[in-house]
């Protein structure tokens, strides 16, 4: 049994991640924290989890946290985890970081998060956990960069055409997601009445998952991209659909098209490549760590539509899938 | 033409208020007030109003709108109205108030609200503003206490057999109201993801608009009454859905009880009584001013059960019926 | 006032139409036509119209409904229309028809609706009415082919650009549409618990409407086109979202694209163009006539964002803008 | 590893028992049943398992299916389970029935039914499998007729002051039902826009689960009950709220009947008692095997909320509860 901290506990993707943990047969939860007035149990916070996680949720203390952990997962809001990665790090701490702190490099983080970031050693350190593109880094990493909800969603959807360089420069991708995507925080434009019935798109071409999915593509080609990044949100707790629009360089046929996917993704337990005519649904991989592709080509276009929760496969679940695979427990440990 | 003014015009309350008297055929809109930091066009705030209200919405000066106003909707929080009614009065304009501030007698409005009320002329001056019920007294009012969203809804669905003394003293109303009716605000607990795909009670039998529900029917009945009234939280933008569960003292059938309701009702243009067998539906009376009621009998057990849209019958579309009967208009006029 | 029939009177559409024309200051509702066992009072049907529209709904009888109407709308599933609008054009009346089937030419209509079109006259009579395109056609219409749902939210967001051929030939329109678009019937696929908390792409490329798009765009410019429409399935009610994708072939700033937008739209009072940095959600359009377009350039790619209600601006209220375009009324009467 | 089969393994409750099963460490399903065209993969029709359940699902030979399992579920439409439950009996297999076809007496089950129940046998052998209520006589059942879904919810509100006799004669279930609850089916009344946006109370005092409750009720207590059930629809996909209010005889304090329902359920591991002041939401309970109540007296009246997912502890999770009983396992094993 691995020793397991879960700092910043209490967010939507902390409660995921201690909910998965919960369950996952090779850990013992032995650390719960947030910001919190004095010690409360876990489940007197969040009543779902009474009989099921009943432990105590305290402050971070970092020494107390190194000393009864063997990996520790910072769920934290953006910014906060350099001030405690060094420190982790230097006590052989592993790592798995859900915010984008370690996801870019130096430049782009600070123009994108208008932050100072410090610990560039980290920042090479860092690996970035997406286990369909860095398996053999993960392996060995110390800490893992564990990637946002839409580059996850958009990177598994271009990956086969990147790879195999079968594509032009401009990517249009219309990315959906879910309310949670944006935390859990008292906001009047995440108020009920604001996002029910309705639907927007919002930071067009500039939102800061853009970056971190271009990093990602240049770092696996050196085609020239023009990325368009169209968020929008939907008006459902989790799930993020991405209708993905790429040009072709090379004429492929549907099942061509179906078959470099199905190849790409041979052995990779968690991305499902639907069959010609058939498209995924947010509500079958709601609650999954799966990430499900349907693929459609007309003259030089191809969409690419992928489905993920963004709540596992976008964050928790993918965390949990990268320190099965730094400890070398099968990648579907706990999570099928 | 009237000149109306609405203060508080950024809230759910005030934009539904706005929405309905822009349509109005014989008002005309000359002041919008809320906090602002500069005049703004109240369609830049909203974007859904531009070509249709796109009036400046500046501070509040009381003078000013007293100028150019015949009669003035308050639609803010509770405990605010208390310090401009008295001058409003003073000037001889007209007002109705949404807020809760002069529906209760001054004993329980500081006990539910827990603010001294400093305005006991208002209060004895101020009508209950149910036209159902008080539609002599509204034609001669000058302040109107425009009724809770609940209190419509339980009180509708009780009129009749509270006149008629058909009953004995243990009211059950189980109430559930959409997300509108808690306000335009951020507030974790109504944010998207906490309320979607969920259901509560809350406040069950301490609620402010018990006493509301209580003071009126002690008011048209000397039956000695023990009200049971347990809120819930519906996942929906608007309405109110009340079933309400009565003992009666006289054996009536199904249709006797339909009969007496539709004798009650009769002439009263917005209150629809269902014939035996159908019960309303919320959807039927959303953006309508109109509260539906179904009938069931079994035994001595009478159940009700009453549809209203909280931001329509249950506060803006009454206010506007209210201002229809003081001003002798048709009651439907800019209703239906 | 005119004499109004509305042939199809129970769908979505069809009740949307006769609540709008219920209201309409220059209409008198004469029939109410749909398939019933025997005459019915609509508002027996739809317990929401009832002290509204209480009129009979009866089988539709042709020589009846021209009898008493100037003007039909017709609100039917598609091939339907195609079996009467030849006698109602002998009858001198005039006719809008909802359904898709006088909107393509002859060999494209029967390639996407599997339907052989017998009245080639009436096509040829027919003008498509979309205001904002054909005005002037539209005052001298006898049969208006009234667009669908889809083409107008899309091609809305397009005539700017086309008419000044500013774009080259790729276009991807990314659509999302609320249930109701799907129509009123009993269908797995739209049951609640299939759709809620659920988003999917359908019919990619694929959807009958994407010719309906082509054949405007067609009449537009000569510009070669080669259109990719796909159109998602939203968990909501009403509206349609599109995100629309153009290459620019000039480079056009921010500001030029938006003075492009606004001069194009002058006049045409249901489009509303936001400013730079804003974009429209679908809560700003429902139960309005209104589409509302964001603008975003980034290089050479232009995104364009429209929001609609597909009932109103999508179906009913284009109709009545339509039908008050030949009157000579106002366009905005009885839909502001 | 027990062997066990799903018959009806198509709908909303059979797809969740799938799943719960499939998790299951001590289970292995060895068939999966429902109306198939031919053998199809269980994940072609539901792509959610794809990668957890590829069996086939077959049509159902109650010979094939009785020699390769241990248990069998029947989650069939009620009436069907009655052809196939002696011949299984017959065989000597354990059975558990998800429909209604074993939890009434004849007569009851062919008045609410409409149906003639020709397995008396059955009936007589059949143990109601309410593990809170039933614990004994579940370990030695062949055949168990599990719960409905909201006699589930009502009866874990009620059994301790009905064990405890300190309630008199009216007992109001005010119930609100996800839609799951339903069924899956194409029926207009289940449309999403039908649902969306909309509440509604149905079958007042007529649903067939009010007998069910009674029965119960009678087996339990011999207090002189009358039953006023009141079922409503909730726009979510899953979960059941109920509030239930009792007349208490005895003067209880709210300290005193928190004791009292936490003593009862006491060592029953899946309901759990809110303290003094807090009460369930249906999120807390989704996707859980638990029954959360909550609880406020207000002088004589005793109000119950109470709180569960209906396709879980209403109907698979309560299943497989049963079948860890009956097989000796730990009643959480796979449900937590």
């Amino acid at each position: 049994m691995i020793k397991v901290s879960v700092v910043g506990a209490t967010g939507y993707t902390g409660q995921e991640l201690v909910w998965i943990l919960s369950k996952h047969p090779e850990v013992r939860i032995t650390g719960l924290c947030s910001r919190v007035e004095k010690p409360i149990a876990y489940s007197e916070m969040f009543p779902k989890f009474k009989g099921a996680v009943d432990d105590l949720c305290v402050n971070f203390d970092i020494d107390e946290v190194c000393a009864k952990s063997d990996i520790i997962f910072l769920s934290l809001p953006h910014t906060v985890s350099t001030a405690f990665v060094p420190q982790l790090l230097a006590k052989n701490k592993k790592i798995i970081d859900l915010s984008a702190d370690y996801r870019l490099d130096k430049t782009d983080y600070e123009k994108w998060y208008k932050f100072e970031h410090k610990d560039q050693s980290g920042l090479e350190k860092a690996v970035y956990g997406l286990p369909e593109l860095n398996l053999e880094k993960i392996k060995k990493a110390q800490l893992i960069a564990n990637p946002g909800c839409y580059p996850t969603s958009v990177l598994l959807a271009l990956l086969p055409v990147l790879e195999q360089k079968v594509i032009t420069g401009t990517i249009i991708a219309d990315a959906k997601s879910g309310v949670s995507g944006a935390g859990r925080k008292a906001d009047l434009a995440l108020s009920y009445c604001e996002v029910n019935e309705s639907f927007k798109a919002y930071k067009i071409n500039e939102h800061q998952h853009m970056p971190e999915i271009e990093k990602i593509i240049k770092s696996v080609t050196d085609i020239d991209i023009n990325m368009n990044f169209v968020p929008h949100l939907l008006p459902i707790n989790r799930g993020i659909f991405s209708t993905v629009y790429v040009t072709l360089t090379k004429d492929l046929s549907q099942d061509e098209i179906i078959t470099l996917y199905k190849d790409y993704y041979s052995g990779k337990p968690f991305v499902r490549i639907y069959p010609n005519g058939k498209y995924p649904q947010i509500k079958d991989v709601v609650n999954t760590n799966f990430c499900d592709i349907g693929l459609k080509v007309k003259g030089n276009i191809l969409t690419i539509v992928s489905a993920i929760d963004n709540l596992v496969k976008g964050a928790a679940g993918q965390a949990v899938q990268n320190m099965n695979i730094i400890y070398g427990f099968d990648q579907k440990k706990g999570l099928i």
